[in-house]
């Protein structure tokens, strides 16, 4: 009989990235884990494939919350458009009182690099499925692949900001000043290859 | 005693490429790849330090590349500048005649999924390393990030379009194209999101 456990899934994932943070990823079992919030290994497994999912199980969600803004995005809005629209949505997945968590989730994935390269496979399947989904919108080759690229540097140096961000401001807040500075940094690209 | 094999390397690396192509990467062996061009087993362990080293052998010319051009772009560049100056390096290391050999190359990465994420993370350890080569033109953040990630994805886009170019252009003048087509991409960057 499988019995329901109100919360079990938030608790293990509390308890894990506590244990990770504190003891280290590797030294960490998934019988401690579960152990540590009264419940069994069995339980774990109802809830995770292994320690490694609980860093990254809300990963089906992230892509679908940017297809979906990508599918959603007014009819008439330009390929960074429906970027833009799919930032503002992602960085409603990262509310303030997420920060605590995503401070330490990204202090373990730092320290081990096979997280680190799980991480960035993430993010890259990520962009692969934006581009599908520019496609889908009917935009061309190579302006979906570069709007979708950009938009994920977008987020990540946001991201990486927003963790250790001295002013405490919004995922969103954050991706627009990045996003602006990305205009910056890019300005000169007419200009910056001799013409073929 | 070591025998000194002339063109021992290129042979394996022509012959590898051929069976991966031909029969397949997984049923390939190193044996049959020493064998059809008749040295040893011993003689490929020499050069490469598996079946898949072959297809990435180049990797540290590559990254050197990049580095080495952002080190030694002018005092005055941008850091885009900086990035165009490793773009135009790195399309030196692909001339015309090497695009038979990159498309047979890229046809077996594409098929095989574990070859696709060790080239996925090759190029993004490139990207760390301009990331760096930056910081130290006194580049600062997050330009150095959004400015080395946009090389690297105009780099990647490029080099799909350069493999399969109806006109044959250069890769230098497929990068300029797409360079340019970046600059229309994020032209919007300023207004792509709310003000924070």
């Amino acid at each position: 009989m499988v019995r329901w456990e109100p919360g079990a899934r938030e608790r293990l994932q509390t308890a894990a990235l506590d244990l990770y943070v504190r003891q280290g990823y590797e030294q960490t079992t998934v019988s401690e884990i579960a152990r540590s919030v009264g419940l069994t290994e069995r339980t774990f497994f109802r809830h995770f494939a292994d320690k490694r999912e609980v860093l990254f199980q809300g990963q089906e969600k992230f892509r679908q919350t940017f297809v979906g803004a990508v599918a959603g995005a007014p009819a008439d809005s330009t390929a960074l458009g429906m970027v833009a629209a799919a930032l503002t949505a992602a960085a409603a997945i990262f509310p303030d009182e997420r920060r605590p968590y995503s401070v330490l989730r990204q202090q373990v994935i730092d320290a081990h690099p096979a997280l680190r390269e799980r991480e960035l496979l993430k993010l890259a399947a990520v962009a692969d499925a934006v581009v599908d989904a520019l496609h889908r919108r009917s935009v061309p080759e190579p302006a979906a692949t570069l709007a979708a690229q950009s938009g994920l540097t977008v987020f990540r140096v946001a991201f990486q900001q927003w963790l250790t961000d001295a002013d405490g401001r919004s995922m969103l807040a954050v991706e627009g000043d990045v996003m602006r500075q990305l205009g910056v940094t890019t300005a000169g690209a007419a200009e910056a290859l001799p013409a073929g």
